[in-house]
């Protein structure tokens, strides 16, 4: 009953058809925009009840990395994109020698699934990125700490997110243990340095295989635990210049490594040698991403239609802000799930805060668990930071970190 | 395969599941709205091709005149709602007899099934109706007719839309016959004196069955052969008083008459006879609307999303403007269907204005049939109204009538 591959009713005839390989909360924003737009997705999804199979009616219960699989999703449909970055780059290479149509392409995905091979590849096109390594023995991560002086922070080249796969040892005992552990492992690695982060910032664009180019405004992402937690749209405080030269080195990436759909360009902005703010890439994602959820109410155009607009090449949205400041709050599950249900804590979120945009992903509780965020649009960068980190908090935790009872 | 009632995989534990009769577009945009509040929506739908029907995974194919089949959509539904008015008031009673939440309320929504009822139900409560009368023989009709100068508008009482069940009749002899056929064929029939408009508008109201209402700012409605073609919010011109009357007096009717859900009140604009505007109720709509689909891009909170909210008994969400001046413009089937397929003509639209909203319904072309909306926003009036309509018709057309080429 929940594996409905193939369904001819979940289409209507002429209209695109978009495989999204995953079945995250990406693919199920992305079905809300597939929706308005007269289409619909169809999923490769890894179980019935997750995310974006709830939403769904044409889904195909299989696994990401069998080729079998994907090829069973791509049959018929117009495009095959992603809601993640996991997928073999050789596996999409033989749907494509087979005719489907991939967006992206293998050859740029790879740099946003190899932290090694896109840090070689933004160093090639002059794109400013911190000083790197590979690291293939526990010698190679003692040079690399000597010539950075220390700070050093290791990095799993594939398959991290969300704080995973990334650590910072403090001295080099602890960085060579650490390296030996990994490499003994099988775990790829790299090593960069570690940066005098003044905040962290991000520069979306989406574009499209004729070469379109729209880029968001910058924003200011915060991050705990490696987790972002809040976007703040556009970035408070931030030099027109320094604005500009962040869209144009994403911009310049998309169009250098020939991307396709949506892209975020993760940013360091730290001070240079002057103590001029300026920039260097952290990391790349080739699909929407956490840091603009914020687009779903504060600009015309979100980055899910964005996403779907540019893989099926179309002519992509304006992206002209609705208010002065959006502010992205996430809700990540606490340690324990209060009591008080769901449907409830939204009920006490609204009725404080009625302009309150809340976004849920059909996920049950776990600790740290990404399950929903908060958008709240303003005229008070501040005042909208504090409200949105209420609301997002108050989801959480049944009760208002201000205090405030009601 | 289409048929997947009760299909646990479409809801989140502990999150409402909220039942819709019916499977067009009004479905269908309850279920963008849906997905981002985390729930999803099982509906009780005619086929499983249908709008909606496209982009549910809980669907349960049946009849909506059935009682089982809406017995069976509503167990275990948190709120059962709708996408039309014609489920028969006395299913409904069954079903609360039977511990199903139901709303609106079928006390309510009998307002506006039956337009002889809303009628003289809004008479006694004192809202301003044009002059009517119950037609229970052509005798009627001809008293009507000569007590109203022979200005004489005849409806079915029931079952009418989109210009279907209106008559205007030239003369007695015409309305005679009209109404001869018309009684003889088993139609309940009323008359209306017919208003010398100057213009449509709309107000649309929630209420929540708390007793909290919220109101949208009024809007302009243009109907083309009885059907909504356009919708222009807020109303251009409108006086600061008439804007006023008009929304308190929607607020009125949602109090009165207990209205839960999403409430359009048509409204005729005319002159009194000092030649001042004034206004009277043509009909009401308990549902979202036509004339609020601009809410989907125009202002914070949807008539989608605010539809759901109120009939789940959530505190309802604000309704501040996006931008000074939103457009609906209709997309409606033209006589034949052009070769460029709607996918191209989408791409057409979005290269001249991509600030373009599209919504598509999932619904293969038939002459005059809605198959979409665009909604436009904008700071000039004329302006907007001009592009929106540009834009709708291109996408029936796949030619600029302002003979743009490009």
């Amino acid at each position: 009953m929940t594996d409905t591959a193939g369904n001819p009713s979940a289409h209507v005839p002429g209209m695109p058809v978009v495989a999204v390989i995953g079945d995250g909360q990406l693919a199920r924003m992305m079905q809300t925009e597939a929706i308005e737009l007269g289409q619909s997705i169809r999923l490769l999804a890894g179980a019935s009840g997750s995310s974006a199979a709830q939403v769904s009616a044409d889904i195909f219960i299989g696994d990401y990395t069998n080729l079998d699989d994907l090829r069973r999703v791509a049959q018929g449909a117009d495009v095959v994109t992603f809601d993640h970055e996991h997928v073999p780059t050789e596996h999409l290479l033989a749907l494509i020698a087979e005719g489907i149509n991939v967006q992206p392409r293998p050859e740029a995905l790879v740099n946003a699934q190899d932290k090694l091979v896109m840090r070689k590849r933004l160093r090639e096109i002059g794109a400013p990125v911190p000083p790197f390594a590979a690291i293939e023995s526990v010698e190679d991560a003692g040079a690399f700490f000597d010539a950075v002086g220390g700070a050093v922070c290791i990095k799993a080249r594939r398959g991290g997110y969300d704080g995973h796969g990334v650590w910072f040892p403090t001295d080099k005992d602890e960085l060579s243990a650490l390296v030996e552990k990994l490499l003994a492992a099988g775990t790829p690695l790299m090593a960069e340095k570690k940066v005098a982060l003044v905040r962290e910032l991000s520069a979306m664009v989406a574009r499209s295989p004729s070469g379109e180019i729209v880029a968001w405004p910058v924003v200011e992402s915060v991050q705990t635990n490696g987790i972002c937690t809040e976007a703040v749209a556009p970035a408070p405080g931030i030099s027109e210049a320094l604005a500009q030269r962040s869209v144009e080195l994403a911009q310049t990436i998309a169009k250098e490594l020939e991307v396709t759909g949506v892209m975020a360009v993760e940013l360091f902005e730290f001070a240079d040698s002057a103590g001029q703010p300026d920039i260097a890439v952290n990391e790349l994602a080739m699909r929407p991403h956490n840091t603009g959820h914020w687009t779903q109410d504060g600009c015309v155009t979100s980055q899910f239609e964005q996403h779907l607009r540019a893989v099926l090449d179309y002519p992509l949205g304006s992206v002209a802000l609705n208010s002065q400041v959006t502010v992205m709050a996430n809700v990540l599950g606490g340690q324990s799930d209060p009591e008080l249900p769901m449907a409830k804590r939204m009920a006490g979120v609204w009725t404080r805060f009625p302009g309150a945009k809340i976004h849920l992903y059909g996920k049950t509780h776990r600790p740290g668990r990404k399950i929903g965020h908060i958008n709240l649009s303003g005229d008070d960068v501040d005042m909208t930071r504090r409200e949105a980190q209420l609301c997002a908090d108050y989801l959480v935790h049944a009760r208002w970190a201000d205090g405030h009872v009601g």
